[in-house]
């Protein structure tokens, strides 16, 4: 019927903290919470964000990356998973930071890269690992929250989850890169927060390589349409409505309105390309 | 000046799971996490929902009966009451799964009857179980989350929270059973969720009782409009957009699409009336 | 690198409740509950409510204010901050209650005056209290976490924060008072909770004062309309669509509509006058 939880250890416990496109108006994260509680008593769940919009890895992905170093060391439980139900594996690997969960399509991997690699990966299919569903399988309920669960609380060694998988068999996520040319960076909007705050894959050393540094005006091109914005420290910077450009909190170049959204004021929707220059 | 919690013993305290239609837009679902980590604080709260749909019993009932195995035994407190204000009483039942707590208006009834029903039964009377608040009683907030605390502790046995309740005085919910006669099923939709799949209250069962077979074609019938769908595993058996029949991970026969919404393609919402027969 | 949790302790630490206007579509809330999972790990972290309107510091005041005799002592962490960036304090206060950190923008001033005030309050400055950013400050994550996590450990002593502040020069928060006057009362809507209910600063003392008791009709005047309305116990005292008066669970004069919408049904929006006096 399922993994049982040990008597013991669990004081040891791992935190756990879960990621997912499932949204809140459905008890689906609350189920995953159950199953959670159920198999790792001992272990202190963070949601990161349950909102991540339906099917979009790149998103989940970005998300993990941004937090992972803001995360305290345990399971990292990631499920956004257009392809559930097709033959793609469900992943649970082991890394410096922990062990990230999730299925093998790529969501995990940049936040995995980006902690150190992964020093073994398995795929989950030990039966005596997963709940068996009274129909479809839920994977999130059935498959990716007993492995994590399991793995916190110190029952199940990843080995135990299932056979290796090597490292290249992975499904990476590839994201693009920003492409220095001449006296431009050309990259694109990759987060628009819900404050219309659009964060850049550009980073405050591309804008060097140009020579455009921090104080000067940047000519902001998105489609045809060009924007002169300065290059601030911070939003009291500039006044209410204006345009900024500034390195967030990710360490990342981001364009920003005060009081306003430069996702609708500069057309800047995710994906959407942008090319920096130096304005004279 | 209401509930105390006693000063030992909290590391025995059971998991209390929190259901309720408060949304999440004020501070109602905070407040009552407050009261519970007051008078219960070694009792690990899970949210399970709280976007439960203003006042629909149904909904709120049929989550905790889809939830309720995958659910760390404790306390279950739910909230959903339209009848606030009335004189519905406020009751605490014993099962073998544990305790529920919650308004007597048929909201608990399905999901104690899935654990095997209640064995004792009372209502929330108690003054000292509750706390007084300074004019209209916010019974999720002063009645029922100390009754939930004081349980998940052990600083209240059942019988200390009031008079018990005779079983059949507690008030039912009905729900619909589906209909099976000649070749056909009728049953309804009764829950569709975030992404737009469609649970009906009919078995894969009801679906045998009337030859109709895994892998086959069916007729589902929503108003005077015909449907063919075949009966699937998994999404991945069918093409984007395709609809689909499929027994759900909580064993219910389901409608769903690929990539869309089955309420939306086949004009089903919850309570709408579905025949399902087979297909030639 | 910031700061770093002691290895003894945990089991002794505060619970921390967190408020916020982050919303939940982005990961701003599951980072800060990272940092307080890594700093302060053996705490409980209460969500009040991240749904506040953005920027809006008397709606995260007043929430406080409703809110703070139901949870546990310990740290409030509060974060509504329309003006980041530019050179408002962040502070950390120490009440009877417990401590408060936030910034210094009035949003702490009314729930720390209502359990009593504040014995001492400091300015967060000490570098090995925060965390360095990679780009703008993100205070929540790096400032204000960091603070009421170390607090709720005991890792850190309020002073170790930074230099104290006197209490004349922290920001007030001036919440407007009731005008009686003559046989009226006039306030205003400061509350419109998710079902439409509305709130006002006026309290059952004021309607006494001016001769108004339980049971009476009111004449309720918001711009130039007048209506009509009784003065109940609860919803169930009227018919369902009706208008009532009632004292709610705070307190406080608040206006509703079984079944309905009082905001919308009496035009009463947030910041809206409205009018009370008997009605013959």
């Amino acid at each position: 019927m399922g993994p049982e939880p040990s008597s013991v250890g669990a004081q040891l416990s791992l935190p756990i903290t879960f990621l997912s496109d499932f949204g809140r108006s459905d008890e689906f994260v609350g189920v995953v919470h159950g199953v959670l509680a159920k198999l790792a008593p001992g272990s202190r769940v963070i949601d990161l964000n349950h909102e991540v919009s339906r099917g979009n890895l790149r998103a989940g992905a970005l998300a993990m990356t941004r937090a992972i170093q803001y995360l305290p060391e345990g399971v990292m439980l990631a499920v956004v998973d257009p392809g559930v139900g097709s033959d793609r594996k469900a992943i649970a690997a082991q890394t410096p930071w922990g062990f990230f969960v999730g299925p093998d399509n790529g969501l995990l991997s940049p936040a995995v890269a980006m902690v150190g690699g992964a020093t073994e990966i398995v795929s989950i299919e030990n039966p005596e690992a997963r709940i068996p569903s009274p129909g479809e399988t839920f994977h999130g309920r059935d498959v990716f929250a007993p492995a994590a669960a399991l793995l916190a609380s110190g029952d199940a060694a990843l080995g135990d989850l299932g056979p290796v998988v090597p490292g290249e068999e992975v499904t990476p996520l590839v994201l693009p890169l920003a492409d220095v040319e001449g006296s431009t960076v050309t990259g694109e909007a990759w987060w628009v927060d819900t404050f219309g705050n659009v964060q850049t894959n550009i980073s405050p050393d591309d804008l060097d390589q140009v020579g455009i540094s921090h104080g000067q005006y940047l000519t902001v091109k998105v489609g045809s349409t060009l924007h002169t914005v300065r290059w601030v420290t911070s939003y009291s910077d500039v006044t209410d409505g204006e345009p900024l450009v500034h390195v967030d909190s990710a360490g990342l170049v981001a364009l920003a309105v005060r009081g306003g959204s430069a996702s609708e004021d500069l057309s800047l929707g995710e994906g959407v390309a942008v090319t920096l220059a130096g304005s004279r």
